[in-house]
């Protein structure tokens, strides 16, 4: 008899309000149908994502662990209780992949390191699409999170970015908090170079989904709104 | 009356032999089953994907316009001619998504100065998988592609990309042809520090799928053959 060890899976959430049940496979709604214990972002936004998902399964069965936001919270053992007792686990964020720009990696570490069997499900992710979608390079490539908030130190950053673009033929992709994105493009637009792409990717999966890469010179004459509008930004510099 | 754009349609293939019809999404069926023309890395291998994913799709209908790897090409239009023509298209490489690690970048490039919708599905990505998967964090990473060839540049690589994650907190990801996975394994275990955690994610999404995560002290006490599998690998240091 086969012998299945406990399983951490990694789940995908949504990531656009065009996200409907069309457009996740039928192992993720198998897998997700199977789990009873979660490790969550935020337990209303899985319940919500869940309900969505398999509308039947019943909500009363399940256990969510929410992930502490305080960093010094580095006990992971206790989200991981059923596991060790030998019960499947999921992870997941209140929006596309767990750990890309997002909690969970210290969890998944501390599966590694009890042995735990950790397996990933497909599902989207806003920086991979962004970067699949742009025209630039997936040959070499960085996600840089967030950039500083100093004004300075942001000018300086993007700058850096530039330079290290054209050092190394590599992709910069970064975000920012999407109430501030009219204020990066604006600044992107200043502070670099004229023949410097610039793509963006704003609204993945919505219906407002808008995809442009253009060089800085062309963005110049662009006008577009990309304020509270969830966003992805990649640069290219030749 | 809508006027649709027509539209590029970056389609994501399968990445490992236990990948089905439970593993794609409805909407990605849909919009595969209404596509003509594909641009494709090799119409044989895009066939047999449609094949299995569409059996009763009718292949000879289908228009393949295969991407040519002579580097000087870069009359992309003539890829785009049907959708100039006003038909949709699809883009799609023989394994995981286009463009990362993967040509069709720069096809993609002209569709946007021609100002065509680009639009990506959402599908299995062996190094986004490996990376949720690896425990490491995702706030930061870069993707370098293939080290090099060469013996003494490879191993100055090797330990710059940990000076890197080290310095900038960020995982740094990295690919081998399959043959030779052992090994860069090997040299890994020789060159980085004790310290230093090296992830591994194999066949991801077949049978023998493996990931594994641990230090460079406690990699040499494990044996495992990765010869032909293909493999990403990622280091965190410390």
């Amino acid at each position: 008899m086969e012998i299945k060890k406990p399983t951490l899976y990694i789940i995908p959430n949504f990531i656009g309000s065009n996200d409907s049940l069309e457009n996740i496979s039928k192992y993720n709604l198998r897998i997700i149908d199977e789990l009873n214990y979660f490790i969550v972002e935020s337990e209303k936004k899985s319940r919500r994502f869940i309900k969505k998902i398999l509308p039947t399964k019943n909500q009363d069965d399940l256990i969510f662990f929410q992930i502490k936001k305080n960093k010094n919270d580095i006990n992971n053992e206790k989200y991981l209780k059923p596991l060790i007792k030998g019960q499947n686990m999921g992870l997941m964020s209140d929006s596309g992949n767990p750990v890309i720009a997002d909690p969970g990696a210290s969890i998944i570490n501390t599966a590694h390191v009890l042995k735990i069997n950790v397996k990933p499900l497909v599902g989207p992710s806003s920086i991979l699409l962004a970067l699949i979608s742009s025209g630039m390079k997936g040959q070499r490539f960085t996600f840089n999170g967030y950039l500083p908030i100093n004004s300075k130190e942001r000018i300086k950053k993007l700058k850096l970015l530039e330079k290290k673009s054209k050092k190394n033929d590599e992709t910069q992709i970064f975000i920012e908090t999407p109430y501030r994105n009219n204020q990066l493009l604006d600044l992107t637009k200043k502070v670099l170079s004229q023949n410097t792409q610039l793509s963006i990717a704003s609204c993945l999966n919505s219906k407002d989904e808008k995809i442009i890469s253009l060089s800085i010179v062309e963005w110049k004459k662009e006008e577009i709104n990309l304020n509270k509008k969830p966003t992805v930004f990649l640069i290219d510099a030749k």
